[in-house]
């Protein structure tokens, strides 16, 4: 799946010498893949048939990534989340919301009773049936706070969505620093943050979630994440016509950029955050094992899921070009 | 400020039987009172002068009710937030949001940051700044549970906020028990439920949270909270001309009422709640002291607190009707 081409004539960051691969990468990535489509099947996702493949294994090969050392009981409801998120977005997010926001609003809705686990009133969609099944499987292996932290960054991510959807059309409305803010919440990755404890059966205390240098370790990875799917998916969002609301756009406008100096620009930010986040992770890594090294290691493995990802084909339009 | 009088020629609900008054109140209620007006001068909060007296009145004799037994020092915070949420709603919910949810989404962004405890990006709206100092007292005050508890109830709170939004200005679109359920999110009655264990200083247990006879006994608490509020604020929210989104304008959509009948049946239906939530909160409360029995009795004062507060001035049109 995972070509190692890369997207046009554009820079993409160079991140060798702060999260130099290969990847290690999970054994169960396989049966995470046949799981997924099944599941997406058995759940009735309105997944389009030809985007099917992709999903399952980008989502898979992903987590795998993510959580290379999980064992399977714990992979399948991570990579359950995570691709019923992507899905969602896909199916509901982006372009749909931002033509029909009262209708993205509704489905947050249903899911918010799903969230805060509230009976459903009437038949609800099959997307919020899903999420009701993945969010039991996750309260059986949390703890309260486990649970409440990663249902609380749910509800950021349909906040995100929702506040994306008024803004999709007219990108240039967005403050740089204020899509900067939003875009972890599109991009999931503090979800992603919050269901490590989880799957990897660690426990982080309040002090050390608010501890300085926990907190700008996982901003940077925040940041690092939703710029590098940026860079990556910029060709694809822009095939539309319209500028996409994108880390390059908002470069473009805010400092009257070309194009190619944006992608310049963002690349340089990317390597930034690598280095911050690197150096953030080796400190807290330094005190031998506890559960901040664990959370600082499992930090690292989400950013090579993520700098993984922006090689795969879903963002890598045809005709590819020789990777530099 | 309470005059006791109702709302024009429509039934009100008899709660006499199940929640009876006098409704004990918290001896600081003066001092909370003159404590919320300096504070929304001091954090700048956009509340007209003419609504400051009843929004500070109403808010404090209130919490004073819902807590009658909380000291000082925890009844402050709950105050603050509620009048906080209330004043929000006021400002930019309700009408300016449906005329602009961009507008909403753009502040529910900003406050989202706020709930995830983000440091701010630039400078922040008054009522951002005002939440993260409410947040760090609570923080201070909770376990990590009941804070987390809390910031998720106060996202749905967001969310149910910009669902209305967008169905405001078509209320009859809304099927009944969609807005069944969405009610308490923009009454705010969940979050009080979620200040209580803090202000109070008791934990519930996610056992205990999830208890059929404790869940019911919210959900019944939670209709009702709304369905008041409905009935009571019914004439002056109508007062801009448009049927406003409230249970006596789906009732009448829904089973084709007049509006005297969806008050009639919104008042048996306000009644049936009140009855299951006593039976509820005597159940829970017959053990003894524990945990189980004091959330039961907060629910209690809960319950005054919402049925206080409808009759109360800000409710009730001038010329007043005597109370039947």
């Amino acid at each position: 799946m995972n070509t190692g081409n890369r997207p046009g004539p554009f820079a993409l960051p160079d991140l060798q010498n702060t999260f130099p691969g290969p990847f290690p990468a999970n054994a169960h990535a396989g049966t995470v893949e046949e799981h997924l489509r099944r599941w997406i099947a058995e759940r009735n996702l309105p997944v389009p048939p030809a985007g099917l493949q992709t999903l399952c294994g980008i989502t898979a090969q992903g987590i795998a990534r993510a959580f290379p050392a999980a064992d399977l009981g714990a992979l399948l409801p991570a990579g359950e989340l995570f691709v019923w998120l992507v899905a969602f977005d896909d199916a509901h997010g982006e372009t749909s919301a931002a033509a029909d926001p009262t209708a993205l609003a509704d489905r947050a809705a249903e899911l918010t009773q799903a969230l805060a686990g509230e009976v459903p009133v009437h038949p609800e969609s099959p997307f919020t049936t899903a999420l009701r099944g993945v969010l039991a499987r996750f309260r059986d292996r949390a703890t309260p706070a486990q649970y409440l932290r990663l249902t609380g960054h749910l509800r950021d991510n349909l906040l995100g969505l929702l506040w994306e959807a008024h803004h999709l059309t007219a990108p240039g409305r967005v403050p740089l620093p204020v899509y900067c803010a939003m875009r972890p919440l599109t991009v999931f990755v503090r979800t992603l943050m919050a269901i490590a404890p989880i799957t990897l059966s660690y426990e982080l205390s309040a002090r050390h979630h608010s501890l300085d240098p926990v907190r700008r370790m996982e901003t940077a990875v925040a940041h690092l994440a939703g710029w590098v799917n940026d860079l990556a998916s910029y060709q694809r969002e822009s095939r539309a016509g319209a500028a996409p609301l994108s880390l390059p756009t908002l470069l473009m406008a805010e400092r009257r950029l070309t194009l190619p100096e944006a992608f310049e620009t963002a690349a340089r930010m990317c390597e930034e955050q690598a280095a911050t986040a690197r150096g953030l992770i080796d400190g807290l890594s330094a005190g031998g094992p506890s559960p901040l090294t664990r959370h600082a290691q499992a930090m690292r493995h989400l950013v090579h899921a993520f700098i993984w990802h922006i090689r795969h084909d879903r963002y890598v339009p045809a005709p590819a070009v020789p990777q530099a």
